[in-house]
């Protein structure tokens, strides 16, 4: 059994979503694992991670879209307001998503489906830079 | 350390949840593992997978209510319409939920609660053929 | 590469989160791996694991207080209330969620961020006896 264990860094540009699909599919290569299992985790509780649609990216803005109508920005039910109004929409979102991804690996590749993409979700308006870990676990060509 | 990896073909009839709490069982007794842990993937963004109350319907019903009221279809906030009213709805219900599911193995099956079920859950209204991947990694009988 | 594998009773006082997070730490520590993932799993449908904010309580209130206006008690639109108006609340609450969640281990603790904490969210009013499984894969100081 094949363990590989590496850290990330990410830079966002402010909320939105940042493919990190050909980053997490390189440390599989990396881990030299044939079939297994990957996870991504982020180090953060204002950022998460999502598998989305890849092809039209009016699907990642439309999901934006629904988030900011979902967990408003200034909502006057939140308290914890010290870091701006961005502050707590950010908890929430990472709430109702993922903070860990776990994904087949199969042929040397992290195994999505043709229309799945990774992506990190920065939650604040601020560029901000995130830290992931990736975890690959399997076995090798050796077997 | 046994790890066993399996594909698998589920058909939905539309909208709905299918319970595949067998199909998760099956695929831990292939695997040989007595303690360890078992990982579920759906290979789509308009599908994903739950854990829920298996033992009212009722429960799966006003969680599919819920889900509609939350995410509308045909949502004027929507812009990616492409394949219909249902599609952008689909991809926001399956970021709330999830992609991916690791369950504990114990004494060879998914150690799951006495109220727990997995379902797979059709965002979609229109049947599909979902693919899934299910990994167990752990120790068989012999230690 | 070891495996470790235990269970962990958790009592709450009613709807809130408890902070779990030394109980992982503790069972990492035991598992004796250094470098590796660390996962916790709940078995149960009406109370949820999340990672969140550790710094200000307030987030958690704050929290608390989005998952009630979003999914209130006695909702007329639920027809499962067989245990009571926060019987279905708190399965909504559950599946939109997480049921597990896995965090890296690296220097033989679960390598969280700095503001990180481990909660179970009980989401029933009434006091409840909670079960987890943590389950801790990876290398041992001995490589």
């Amino acid at each position: 059994m094949r363990h590989h264990h590496e850290r990330l860094g990410v830079r966002t540009s402010g909320r939105g979503t940042v493919d990190i699909t050909d980053e997490v599919q390189a440390a599989v290569a990396r881990a030299e694992v044939e079939l297994g299992q990957c996870t991504v985790f982020v180090h953060h509780t204002s950022a998460s991670l999502i598998i989305c649609e890849n092809a039209d990216p009016s699907v990642r803005r439309d999901l934006e879209a629904f988030a900011a109508r979902l967990v408003p920005d200034g909502d006057r039910l939140f308290t914890h307001t010290a870091e701006g109004p961005d502050d707590m929409p950010a908890h929430v979102r990472s709430v109702l998503t993922q903070c860990s991804l776990t994904i087949p690996v199969a042929r040397g590749r992290a195994d999505l489906g043709t229309w799945q993409g990774v992506y990190l979700w920065e939650h604040r308006h601020a560029a901000h830079r995130r830290n992931l870990t990736i975890t690959v676990l399997g076995t090798g060509r050796e077997g």
